[in-house]
């Protein structure tokens, strides 16, 4: 039997708590099985929910008399007054074997429902949930504790100790199906307020909510993300986060060893760190400063300090009013610089056995949680080669001109072009993920090394997954001369970079790099539609708060 | 022969290159070997290094008609117009069985002195250093050869092909001692401007900086830091660094093998992230925003987004006028949070784990640069238990006041009583690193959860190294109505925390945790006085720059 689905609208019935303290199952919630959408339906739908989310009735300590009155009620504030006697049990660890013994879970309160001499819950922890079931039975179950466990509000914590049983038949709808909990104590260690939303709808495949037939309430984005600790809840976004924990491991990985060490760059600087675009400014402690828009400066400066292969991981900064799917105000970077001995391909060398790593490692470590992605938002898995294509910006001009398309040659490529581009590439060389090497020196930063060939060229590159452009990088300037000449091309204030173009005047190895942001990896790796969605508590023009 | 060692005074030569391009040997210079130290010598030797600082008379490019002209010169600015054809080898690759072969080497000119028909260097490649040799023999290296090299700026990036050779003796002084490269070709990559000090000077021991008879130009902290590039190249700075990375690596292992995973929490907030001290405030697009002074409250949040252990590695910003040897505006915060069953001493046994795994880590794999930052800076090696030491505030207050001290028993201990307490410690458990616990509560944070016996006293603990403050812990609160409470009685106002407040309203865990600076622990486990050493760029309430 299962109360948690989360492919079918949840149907809950309210137990109201008489003042006798005996219960009455709400006659409005629709019987079992219907499948009637009847305006009537709808409109008890509606006000069940919003019921559910008021504060709930709180049954909080025992029936005064129940003789298992000790079984049930909730703790004491938990503040370290003794060690845990007993052991606490994760639910991936339950098993068959386990039948018949005690097992004390620490979980959440997933959904509840008693129903007369009977309540059935799911307890969650993560991603995972097991049933557990009370039927009054005055030996380990009586009523009050039914009525107790009835009224416990879902997202509230609680420790369950119960007997392990097989069921007959598989628990449909929770990840531990083969055994559930015949709960024998149930104690609330933290009690939620009437939700903001139900997690249930937060849930929701897309295919599902496309649906003609569907009745679902949807949460909107604003609504989760003010609402973030509950929105983080849900199996997809554990699993986001997972991920994106695993993109940071397996890109240190591939980088240590290759003989990279990490390095942390002050993020408080004096200039604009990269000269231009949009930098937050502040008071630091009476001289101007501001908040670095990448490590750029300073991963060079490591590189003139000896440090020959540099990557950091770290936050950067862009006071930029974009309110695309693709921007944010703060993102993390990852970024590495590394010297070369004669050419920036040795970059294009490094990236190529970062990123084949990086998928490979995903798609090897994370694949419950990919799955568990992709069946809320459907998408095709990354394609992409064991060596990754490298095509010159003028053959993707060309790419598009084939096309029908009329791209500015010598500028840079809008989104919907770097899109259309994507699509051709896919088609024609079968991969989501590839780099365009060459760009027009007039559309990179003052420091890219001109090409030497043609000085309208340069030595960068983009790389694109998806069609969507994810990774800047280039050789560098290393000569102080050059890069002088090549900040005032920009109009960039020679005395705000002093410091920096001083850096490169004691001896300078050849060099080069690239940076990357990782919630738009996180994001077109598992194919998501906004940026919002991989960062923990997204930072916009708008939103500062959670 | 060794013309690199850092416990002697670096005594080098100047090449006068003349007008007809004849060398001559400054006659200024002292002899070989000689001690003497007259106010004349002294003079001598200060006008030596200012000119050896100046812009050097460069030598680019080879004499016209030399026939061995196309083996020196500098090169191209190197702009990737082709790839390497040839392997670059490190130094620390060189060995004896390549005797007689030929080694291409990029490295710095770490040190060089043109004597007549000869000419010796040596390179560097991080802290590796090898010896080059020239001797005019017109086969292989002609005059205009030994004289570009011997005019070469010193930290120039130079390209060296050379015959490996087993010399006599082993040389002595460089890294690579039992081989030496026989130049057959030179070319300069990058040359440096003189330099605002000298290498060697920074390189120098303390205990040779003690010396009564010490000779030595001192390089100040301050010069250090406006060209930290340069500074950051000393064998000490390199060995500081890959121990930073390396305490990073250890602390992320140790937590990944626990089950915790990696967040990213935003730094760009709306209120004081911990409420009352110092904020960098600033104009977040239209709104007032400031920086995170720690990861505390996202952390939390995430802990009530189910993410039950939880770390982060990331910039913390603290705008204190603070111009101690251990306070920065920005450093690097190591922080950890996780969910408790009952008892916040499981946060304590997880930060045994932790810190022990890091130090036996530290002993294992940073042992070389362990040993070359103790020949500059000696000091005796961290002494820590298996099980770290826990004492309880009143058992630390009480061995103060036996030693005849008069602390306050409700307040927070000054420095100079930490240290006092650090001392009796070690004499007594013969112990560096140690957990003083149950602090009073009024000196702690709002969040803190109080001690259940006592309300003066609270669930939290410091921690410390050779007498420093370096951890702070504790169990937090996780009930809204205390935390709110709490909250009011250190004055916070309320709506500048409601995010925070309201993350716990939906079910929260109990939870606690501990943040601890990146920066402090390499300082205090290598034992160095300033914590401006252990950043890389560092960041004072006057340092900004570079």
């Amino acid at each position: 039997m299962s109360w948690w689905d989360e492919r079918s609208p949840a149907r809950p019935v309210t137990v109201e708590v008489a003042s006798n303290g005996s219960e009455s199952v709400d006659k409005n919630a629709a019987p079992e099985g219907s499948s009637k959408n009847t305006k009537e339906s709808k409109a008890a739908k509606k006000a069940e929910r919003a019921a559910q989310r008021g504060k709930p009735q709180a049954v909080t300590q025992p029936e005064a008399g129940d003789p298992l009155g000790s079984q049930y009620g909730d703790t004491q504030l938990i503040q370290s007054r003794t060690q845990a006697a007993e052991t606490y049990l994760s639910i991936t660890s339950l098993s068959e074997e386990q039948n018949t013994q005690i097992a004390l879970i620490r979980g959440r309160v997933h959904t509840v429902r008693g129903k007369g001499k009977s309540c059935f819950m799911v307890l969650r922890q993560g991603s995972a949930t097991v049933q557990a079931i009370l039927f009054v039975d005055d030996k380990t179950v009586s009523k009050g504790m039914v009525k107790y466990a009835s009224n416990l509000p879902r997202e509230s914590i609680v420790d369950v100790s119960g007997e392990v049983h097989v069921p007959d038949a598989p628990v449909a709808g929770c990840t531990c199906s083969k055994v559930e909990l015949k709960v024998r104590s149930i104690r609330c260690v933290s009690r939620a307020d009437g939700l903001p939303f139900e997690l249930a709808d937060a849930m929701r495949s897309e295919e599902d909510l496309k649906r003609e037939d569907a009745q679902f309430s949807t949460v909107q984005q604003d609504t989760r993300l003010e609402n973030r600790w509950i929105d983080l809840r849900t199996p997809v976004n554990q699993a986001i986060f997972r991920v994106q924990s695993a993109v940071c491991q397996l890109f240190r990985e591939a980088l240590l060893s290759e003989g990279f060490q990490e390095i942390h760059t002050p993020k408080l600087i004096a200039g604009a760190s990269e000269g231009g675009a949009a930098v937050f400014k502040l008071d630091y402690i009476g001289q101007p400063g501001c908040l670095a828009q990448s490590p750029q400066f300073y991963k060079q400066m490591a590189i003139c300090s000896d440090m020959p292969r540099v990557f950091e991981i770290g936050p950067v900064f862009r006071a930029e009013k974009s309110f695309t799917h693709r921007h944010l105000c703060e993102f993390t970077g990852l970024d590495f610089e590394m010297t070369i001995n004669q050419h920036y391909n040795e970059v294009l060398d490094m990236l190529d056995h970062l990123f084949v790593y990086m998928f490979n490692g995903l798609k090897k470590h994370c694949a419950a949680e990919l799955s568990t992605i992709a069946e809320q938002f459907p998408v095709q898995p990354l394609q992409y080669l064991p060596k990754t294509l490298r095509l010159s910006f003028q053959e993707g001009m060309k790419l598009l001109q084939q096309a029908g398309f009329e791209p500015d040659v010598m500028g840079d490529m809008t989104t919907e072009l770097e899109r259309e581009l994507g699509k051709i590439v896919k088609e024609k060389y079968k991969t989501d993920f590839y780099v365009l090497y060459r760009y027009p020196l007039a559309v990179r930063p003052f420091y890219t090394m001109p090409d030497p060939e043609d000085k309208r060229y340069s030595n960068s590159f983009d790389v694109f997954i998806r069609g969507e452009e994810i990774i800047s990088g280039a050789q560098r300037v290393h000569d102080p001369a050059l890069l002088t000449e090549r900040a005032k091309v920009h109009e960039i204030p020679l005395e705000s970079i002093q410091s920096y173009i001083n850096s490169f005047k004691y001896g300078a190895p050849p060099h080069g790099g690239l940076g990357v942001g990782l919630e738009r990896v996180v994001m077109l790796f598992c194919g998501l539609d906004n940026i919002r969605k991989t960062s923990l508590f997204p930072r916009d023009p708008k939103r500062l708060t959670p």
